[in-house]
């Protein structure tokens, strides 16, 4: 019992190895290379990571798993375990600690797999335009009679066939300078950003070449690769931002920059920048292309990502009246930053507006256009914080509140990421209270497969707000959002604590457990949503606007939100059904914009100058908005003739 | 005698320790911190790391030094080694290897001392205009009204109180903008680069605030640190230039950094910078601040120091036409060359011509003006390179020659840097032939000590100018160079290989022997003496200039070189002798006036683009004219009564 090594061994995927008593079950996996569900990051908040300890017979082997190897079990556990369960040996992976050898079986629900989030790229069009371009040109040799340096002779080419003047060359590229004119026989492509400097020079003539766009956002991390010489996406990858080891929200990540320990900023800061540097390996091999042939980035992110992201001191965004360092837009070298593209490649940062209105919402501003539109449009960037723009044609209004992941799928007990497996839309029949839903990664819907083909993980945002939204019109849901004890149907049923709904049945799932709307879930989805609504409420008291001509739903979060089912959800006030329209990520496509146009650039200087930030956390009316906005809303009459 | 470790002690200072077998002398007192001279290195060339082996008797111990415990003499060794010495246990620690125990005794010729080189800084007065300014400015705080943020507060009182536009921020002063404007309570002094980017900012009213203008010579590297407040030069500090151990002058180095080994440059530009970060601490030592309060560099140097500081491929520069890879200025982010000064700081590196005349000589046209001068001036600048510049009001034309770095005594029996105990000048009674000198550190000429307080250790570059001439003008040399044999005295002997003259006798000296002049060294002054001169006549003859009307002698060698002497020598053409001056490190004093004023960049950038750049290597004249130039000159009308 007292060795210093115990031998563990994860099921199903038969891997064992030796771990460090004493070291927690999670931490021996991630040693052993064994994927297990963190999205808290073992701060024992998200439950995901519920794994069960085995005791097993191994004759004439070392090796002798007992469940009671484990630490004792803590309460924090029965938050996500129950009484049963714990009798058959369930734990939290990131609680429970080894004592002795262990057999781990981690259940499907709890193995992570590739996330394929759909932070997907809509054909918005803009001329090609971008920062970084690249011009040939045939440079000539120096002679004894005009022995020309060669940044002279290649500024001359420029000027003469290309007509850019006054450049100047990025210092790694000045130091490969000689040796590649001369590769080259003069002949060469050189990159040039923003017609002023000079960030290589290529010994052959380079066609394609790459720019990347991000959206990071408090929970998923998305990254768009461009190639520069068409426009074209050619690689879209997605993570969840590792900075959620360290909490959540933004308010918990400033805290712990700030006052859990020294150099907390800076650990923040090499998580996401270490895990931008991951993404950009997969998306470049995806696209078949090297990290170093990505000659721009455009980020977008809240002001609290902004700052970390730049290891910026945030504390000053938590406390009124919440400036940021800077509004301006940045021009960094990626290298300050220790971001693995290309050596001389900048990292614009698009412009940020005000509180925790950020340059995602510029980005949204960039994507959407709302100052081009006619009507009356709210904009709903929905993430862990939700952000709101209001325009009225003579003003641009905008606010952040605080949602809390739940639309991303956390806080939701079977929530998970839009990976694979995941239930993205949900349909109820008011008769029968039957279920049918779409699994991410399979065509049709639900009932057009035999349950053992359907393999359901868990149910991501999308299909979050359709689950709720169903309940509510299918009448399992009274308008306060409790379950109706009234129903009786197999679906709908009690546990220990919390009436729940079951969406999947076991045999429908790789988790071989239904998969349940509960009551809690219900209401983290309510102070999501009422949350967003009392905002909205808020933004359109401050512009005098009545009603809402037009709502555009935009969000990383799983598939496109239905329109239709937001509006039962109550997630805005009442607009037309066929003026609501879902984008998906808003935020990431201004990024992409502003990679592909250089005007976009001027125009996201200019929107973050002119749109009014509303801080609603002090405005008078905003927990009155909240208190009211928690109810789901009377079921409208142009909401009659649902699809289904 | 098989052991892996042996022991060695060195003398006189009694340091003791163990050192691998194999180890050379050298290496094995570079490991034990015993200082050991070695200008190049250690490869085998310079012969100034002689020492003794010596045998004892160390009674109940194990230690037993044997001169035989080192490996067997080496034919290289003899060159500077006779072999009446080798007899007595003399070696070159650079060859020697240790095979056993050692006794080592380092004569006070081969001990390094503290290089004090005098690359004073002249009176140039300058108007203060530097490239970095300090502002102090009051920012207020931010309002729940306007929640402008920090940057957008500071730049606006900085634009209203000071009249400063469009000013963008360094990333690192960004990241620390929030916490430094709240602990000044808005009170801020602001570092502002050429009126355009913020490096920094203190929550404190700062009133000195400092620059480093730098002088990389390809063999002595100085820096001179001011006050960009008042202007003042607080420090002066210099070294060898680290990369000596690569080889001795740019040719070699070049070689060095493209086919000795694949990572030659990188080892090259390291060195230089690792010696600058040294160099940096002890001059901010000397002034008691801090390497973080440097917040700007300029460098000069030739073409080669130029490229290899940046790291910029030199190999070009070595092979016709010679283009370098950029004439312009450049500034760069210290941090990115790696230097360790203020983190936000710029190196501003002045632009180069073309060939080997590179920014140091662009230093040197901005330190003496020619384009101001009413008379028809030459400019010698003295160093390892020789850089010529002759104007005519009309033209200005440049040169680069190789001298080789006798003039800074190396490449000379007793040569040495400018050390305390460097003989600096020299007078020959024409009579008695007997000398006196004057040594570093001592306030008069060596007649007004008695022997044994002078401690003379060799001789600097003006001390050998001066022997040399001297020894012309007393009848010691004949035209030809050739020591007379038919003169008699004590002075003049044979020894082995060559004759030699005596200028201080070994009781005047702390080295125990004669320090001498031998017939060698005087050919090393001789031929860098005739490319000189020759290099003059050309660019005479380009000019059509029939006679000199002034000649300007700058360098860092040693003491201000003697114009007469100089004249004696023929170092250049004829000239009136009052219109000779020497004015020291003008390469060095034109990167202060840089750094002094902005306005000398600009000047910089436009005489780098007007001078004439004259390759001497390919000019059909050049060979006649050194051949002619290495005799000594006919004794002038002008030079009757010298100073004695």
């Amino acid at each position: 019992m007292n060795k210093k090594k115990v031998t563990v061994i994860f099921q199903p995927s038969g891997r064992r190895g030796q771990a460090e008593r004493g070291k927690t079950i999670l931490e021996a996996a991630q040693e052993l290379g064994v994927a297990i569900e963190s999205i808290c990051g073992g701060n024992h908040t998200c439950g995901k990571c519920r794994v069960r300890a085995k005791e097993g017979l191994f004759e004439g082997s070392s090796f002798e798993p007992q469940i009671s190897n484990l630490s004792t079990f803590q309460p924090e556990e029965s938050n996500f375990i129950g009484q049963k369960e714990q009798g058959e040996g369930y734990r939290l992976a990131c609680v429970a600690e080894l004592q002795g050898d262990a057999l781990i079986y981690i259940p499907g629900e709890s193995r992570t797999t590739q996330q394929v989030i759909r932070k997907e790229v809509r054909n918005n069009s803009v001329e090609l335009n971008p920062g970084v371009k690249c011009h040939y040109v045939e440079v000539p040799p120096p002679s004894l009679k005009e022995p020309l340096g060669d940044f002279e002779r290649l500024s001359r080419a420029l000027k003469n066939n290309c007509g850019l003047k006054d450049l100047s060359i990025d210092f790694p590229a000045l130091q490969s300078l000689p040796q590649r004119l001369r590769s080259g026989e003069g002949k060469v492509s050189t990159f040039v950003w923003m017609d002023r400097e000079i960030l290589d020079v290529q010994p052959e003539k380079v066609k394609d070449f790459y720019g990347l766009a991000v959206d990071i956002g408090t929970t998923t991390v998305a990254v768009y690769l461009c190639n520069l010489h068409n426009g074209q996406v050619v690689a879209t990858h997605s993570m969840m931002n590792p900075q959620v080891i360290f909490g959540e929200d933004v308010m918990t990540r400033i805290t712990y920059a700030m006052t859990d320990r020294e150099d907390g900023l800076k650990r923040l800061q090499e998580a996401i920048i270490e895990g931008l540097n991951g993404l950009v390996q997969s998306a470049a091999g995806t696209a078949g292309i090297l990290a170093k042939d990505i000659l721009e980035m455009v980020v977008v992110g809240n002001t609290a990502m902004h700052h970390i992201f730049l290891g910026i001191d945030p504390r000053h965004l938590g406390l009124s009246p919440f400036p940021p360092a800077i509004h301006n837009s940045l021009d960094i070298k990626a290298r300050d930053l220790g971001l693995k593209i290309h050596p001389g490649a900048n990292v614009h940062v698009l412009p940020i507006e005000a509180g925790f209105v950020g340059a995602d919402n510029v980005g949204v501003i960039l994507s959407e256009e709302p100052f081009k539109k006619e009507e009356i449009t709210l904009i709903i960037d929905v993430g862990t914080n939700g952000e709101l723009i209001l325009e009225n044609k003579q003003r641009l209004v905008s606010a952040s509140c605080a949602t809390g992941p739940a639309f991303e799928g956390a806080h939701i007990k079977f929530g998970m990421r839009a990976a694979p497996g995941a239930i993205e839309h949900v349909r109820i029949d008011p008769k029968t209270l039957d279920v049918k839903f779409k699994v991410i990664g399979l065509e049709k819907w639900s009932d057009e497969y035999s349950p053992v083909e359907i393999q359901a993980r868990g149910i991501c945002g999308s299909g979050i707000i359709d689950a709720v939204a169903e309940m509510f019109r299918t009448g399992v849901l009274e308008q306060n959002g409790r379950i109706k004890n009234s129903i009786s149907n197999s679906r709908l049923r009690k546990t220990e604590n919390h009436n729940e709904f079951v969406i999947a049945r076991a045999e429908e799932t790789s988790i071989s457990q239904d998969i349940t709307i509960s009551a809690n879930d219900i209401r983290a989805v309510q102070l999501a949503k009422g949350a967003l609504y009392a905002g909205a409420k808020i933004l359109m008291k401050v512009l005098g606007v009545e009603r809402l001509e037009k709502v555009i739903l935009a969000g990383g979060f799983g598939s496109y939100i239905d329109p239709e089912r937001a509006t039962i959800l109550g997630m805005f006030p009442v607009c037309d059904l066929q003026n609501i329209i879902a984008v998906g990520n808003a935020a990431g496509d201004g990024a992409r914009l502003a990679l592909l146009n250089r005007g976009k650039r001027a125009e996201a200087e200019r929107m973050a100058r002119e749109v009014e930030y509303i801080e609603l956390t002090t405005h008078p009316d905003f927990t009155n908005e909240f208190i009211n906005a928690l109810p789901f809303p009377h079921m409208q009459e142009d909401l009659p003739h649902l699809k289904s």
